[in-house]
């Protein structure tokens, strides 16, 4: 068993960490840590964590507390510009869920993240974790956006097969992707009843879906009146290849990932609390564009799921190890 | 007072009717008529139309009979199909809210709506009624669909200063949208924590924005969990003009429509029971293109409160007379 | 034309207020306080308050210098201890929203609202604003809570015809009840797809309707998923009278309130966004209980559109101008 | 390994069983029953069931081949009427998740369900499967109602120590609760955004209460804008005892039922999608009653996970086998 430190575990990522490493049959929680619940009982966040039947599960610590703990595994859930001040452990895995330390370049931390990146010498040590792209190794991974996620997931397979200008993202998200802060624009009376882009031009996923596909995008993201889970929906142009196909086969073997036959569409409602992706590929018959429909759950793979999947796969366990993946509730 | 005849009023579109036309200082509800609610006093559709203080409502009548009651104004809110194949009145204004009389080419139908015109002939007589275009004329009016108005507001000012080719428009509207026939697609229980688009690529007010516009588009419309209101978020490339210039200029005196200050993004709760829209306008900064978005209510300026604005103008009135444009409700 | 000063004009009830005020025809705005927003134009609350076709809407000013506006009436949205506080102008009509004024003893503070009352003298001075009662009066007006409202209306006129032991109060509102403050409880994450009561057994409201009943109720209220609306079942025991025809004959002129027809249930949709109120009343086959529901929006009858009507009723206009009462949208 | 036939597998409580029994270590999908679906792959029904990694599940077959096909046990998930009037099978567990063997007394079916009981003699064959009340016995069960699960897990344990006369029980419920069948009152359009009480002082779930706490009470259902969940908040007099006290007692060793610390509320959000009950204790300052607050998820103690647990109690297993139990989700 692996030990797991979570820093940040009360925020809505922390959350679901803590719910998946609770599962997780090859990994034990070992320190809990929060600066606003430091020395609570674990049922002060959620009266479902003193149940009977749960394992003993310890009481919060700080987060510097958590961070020294000496664990196999460190889960960062804490804002970008936290974590990129963060002294990181020194050994074992870490793995940052906010966006930290997926960029290379430390200018993209001023333009689009609004801060001067304290460490940039420190991001070439960071890998990115989005699995199914093959790029998560070292003992240091910085997890994918939610939106990066879903985008890449869809595009990353045909970018070189599609024309690289025009590519439109337009996604939805559910209110827990703004986080767990209340803010004037979580209300729920703002929020029902509603529905509205925001940082329209200007969303940090932008810069983060390009440097992996290789060229710019437009990405517009939106709130919706749900509580979680995510839609992506990617307008591309082909060169000439099937889209289709090339999708069924990138992801023919996966678990997380699943290409719908032809005419079903994905829906949140079916991804919401999983780690796994639907995707759905459609003609336009109005320009012959495709439209490439991404769905996934902004907590699971979009955040908590990719972080343990992570962990497998640095672990060498199965990749889908501990994830939420069956079920089929209403 | 010009008498009105609304055929089909026990729909949503047709209850929205209702709504105006008891608002409106012009008109005089003269013919109530469903097929399924004839003989049935007005309050078994909605109680308040019971309540205290109401002027005396009709009951309801057949719709053929309200076709034939020889009023000044007939509304059309029944089906396409179902409206393509009535004797429309030989006099009086005619404002059909289906789809049934938009297209000048009558292979749209075949093409797009599923079924071949039954009066091929007649589709010439009737004009386009979106006021803001000042194509309506005739005393036969096509009310336009409720995306291809939000759609045709943000992009019909610009067209000619922007590219022809790419242009994404991906729209998300409530679910009275999707008319109040019982559906499993319309059960709460599929709706609620759920998005997803539908008849992605193939739905029939791509051609209608496209006919307008001059070229065609990638269209992708969406149901949402809300009751009512419809966002339309639209990406183009501007040939070099300023696309907010162009939009402010041509609605600067329009007490519909209203281009919001920069940074200002338009919301679904504000326009929600109004006749009213919002438009924003951004750019890009990932690839300079333009992101216009364009909320209205898909009952409101996307239904019965455009076609009240279309017998205002018909009738010489001040196009806004009887609308729900003013309010600031939370 | 009276005018108006709002005192905390940014609130949920405060917009509501300057919404009522706009459409109003006897009333002008004359002053519009918001400590968070003085100094800015009205369209920093709103977009639409900068739209075409709107009368000149002033700057908003601080709640001092509202309050020393001089204006002939002056609507307190502040909180309760705010509201317990002001020094209130020497002239004019006040009518106050908040809870610091609706009780003659100021124990009901101490024990129920959590704070001493610092003006216990005044007290004697203000009236009960609920004008169906016919209290009233004088030109210091105390505004009832929302679901007091709602209980009242139901409750009220049956008093001495129901056994005063036993009788519960089951309350449902919307998320505009709990006020504009962005608070973990009405993070949007926490109440979509929720529902919990809160307060139990412990909120200020029960002491509210017992005071006017003449005897204690078991009071319960709960926060649903919608933005604005309340609904209250009211379960009794007649002591013989049939409650339902007491109740129609008590309401059988209200422009307000109306009285479903046997078997017709209220409905929060019906009543959202207008100032009016559906009663229904029905037998419980099991016990012989009867069950009152009632159904109000918390913003429009539970708050802005009463304090209208009590204006009204004190400067002998009609009691219904100026309010939302028509309409039959969707 | 148990075989297992599901007879209406396509509705709401069938799902959530093929979900239950999917997970089961001890139960095998044998035989998928839908008289809508036969013929067709499972995952006609949900794209789910054709992903990657799922067992092998069967086409779906008629209701009335399943039934016959001889299964350890079968699931009855049809109308209350289909399963009064079935041949049920002449050996192995029957679970019936409707209301057609609830009741000894064939005189309620007429009364409360609108139909005449075909079988009345086969009634005392059949156990009420509450396993909490510990009546759950035979191969024959009946699975409670949704709300008198909620209300009896509240109750029961201290129906003798309660007054007997006024106890109210108000319960608000998800969309699911209404079935799967698409009807006006389900439409989203009507649901979203409005919340009413139904079938007030006749729903069939009062008298399967009363049954089981042996006196009548006053039950008002309320249809919310969720998805799934059921909250109920029941209002009762004590005798003396204290009971808090006898609740926790009652429940200190369950799994399922969790009776939470004192001023900590039961939510929907927490229970949904589970198979546990939460419990929360009351003191109503104003009268001295106590108020019991229970919630569950509607499709999963109150139907599927029920049925589950029945079946464990039958064949020896531990209850909460194969139950949906753990999880801290957001």
């Amino acid at each position: 068993m692996a030990t797991v430190a979570i820093v940040g575990a009360s925020g809505y990522a922390g959350q679901e960490i803590l719910d998946r490493v609770l599962a997780h049959p090859a990994l034990e929680l070992y320190a809990l840590g929060s600066d606003s619940l430091a020395g609570e009982p674990a049922s002060t966040l959620d009266p479902r964590l003193g149940r009977n039947g749960w394992s003993r599960i310890p009481r919060f610590i700080t987060n510097a507390a958590a961070l020294a703990s000496g664990a196999d595994v460190t889960l960062l859930c804490v804002s970008h510009e936290e974590a990129a001040a963060l002294d990181v452990p020194s050994r074992g895995v870490v793995v940052d869920l906010s966006g930290a330390h997926r960029f290379l370049d430390p200018v993209v931390y001023e333009d689009w993240y609004g801060f001067e990146h304290p460490r940039p010498d420190a991001l070439p040590s960071w890998s990115y974790g989005l699995p199914e792209l093959g790029l998560t190794a070292g003992r240091l991974v910085a997890n994918p956006g939610c939106y990066a996620t879903a985008a890449l997931l869809a595009l990353a397979p045909i970018a070189a097969e599609i024309e690289p200008v025009g590519v439109v993202i337009d996604a939805k998200s559910g209110m827990t992707g703004a986080g767990r802060t209340p803010r004037a624009s979580s209300h729920a009376g703002v929020v029902l009843e509603n529905v509205a882009p925001y940082r329209i031009g200007t969303h940090q996923h932008a810069p983060e879906i390009a440097a992996h596909l290789g060229f710019g995008v437009t990405f517009v993201p939106h709130l919706l009146p749900v509580r979680r889970g995510l839609l992506a929906t990617c307008v591309v142009r082909s060169r000439g290849a099937d889209l289709r196909r090339v999708l069924e086969e990138r992801y023919a073997k996966s678990r997380v990932v699943d290409v719908l036959s032809e005419g079903v569409v994905p829906e949140l409602a079916r991804v919401q609390q999983t780690d796994g992706v639907e995707i759905g590929v459609f003609d336009d018959r109005s320009t012959g564009a495709t439209i490439v429909v991404c769905a996934l759950d902004n907590l699971g793979k979009g955040a908590a799921g990719q972080a343990i999947q992570n962990v497998n796969v640095l672990f060498g366990l199965d990749e889908t190890t501990g994830l939420r993946l069956s079920g089929v509730l209403v």
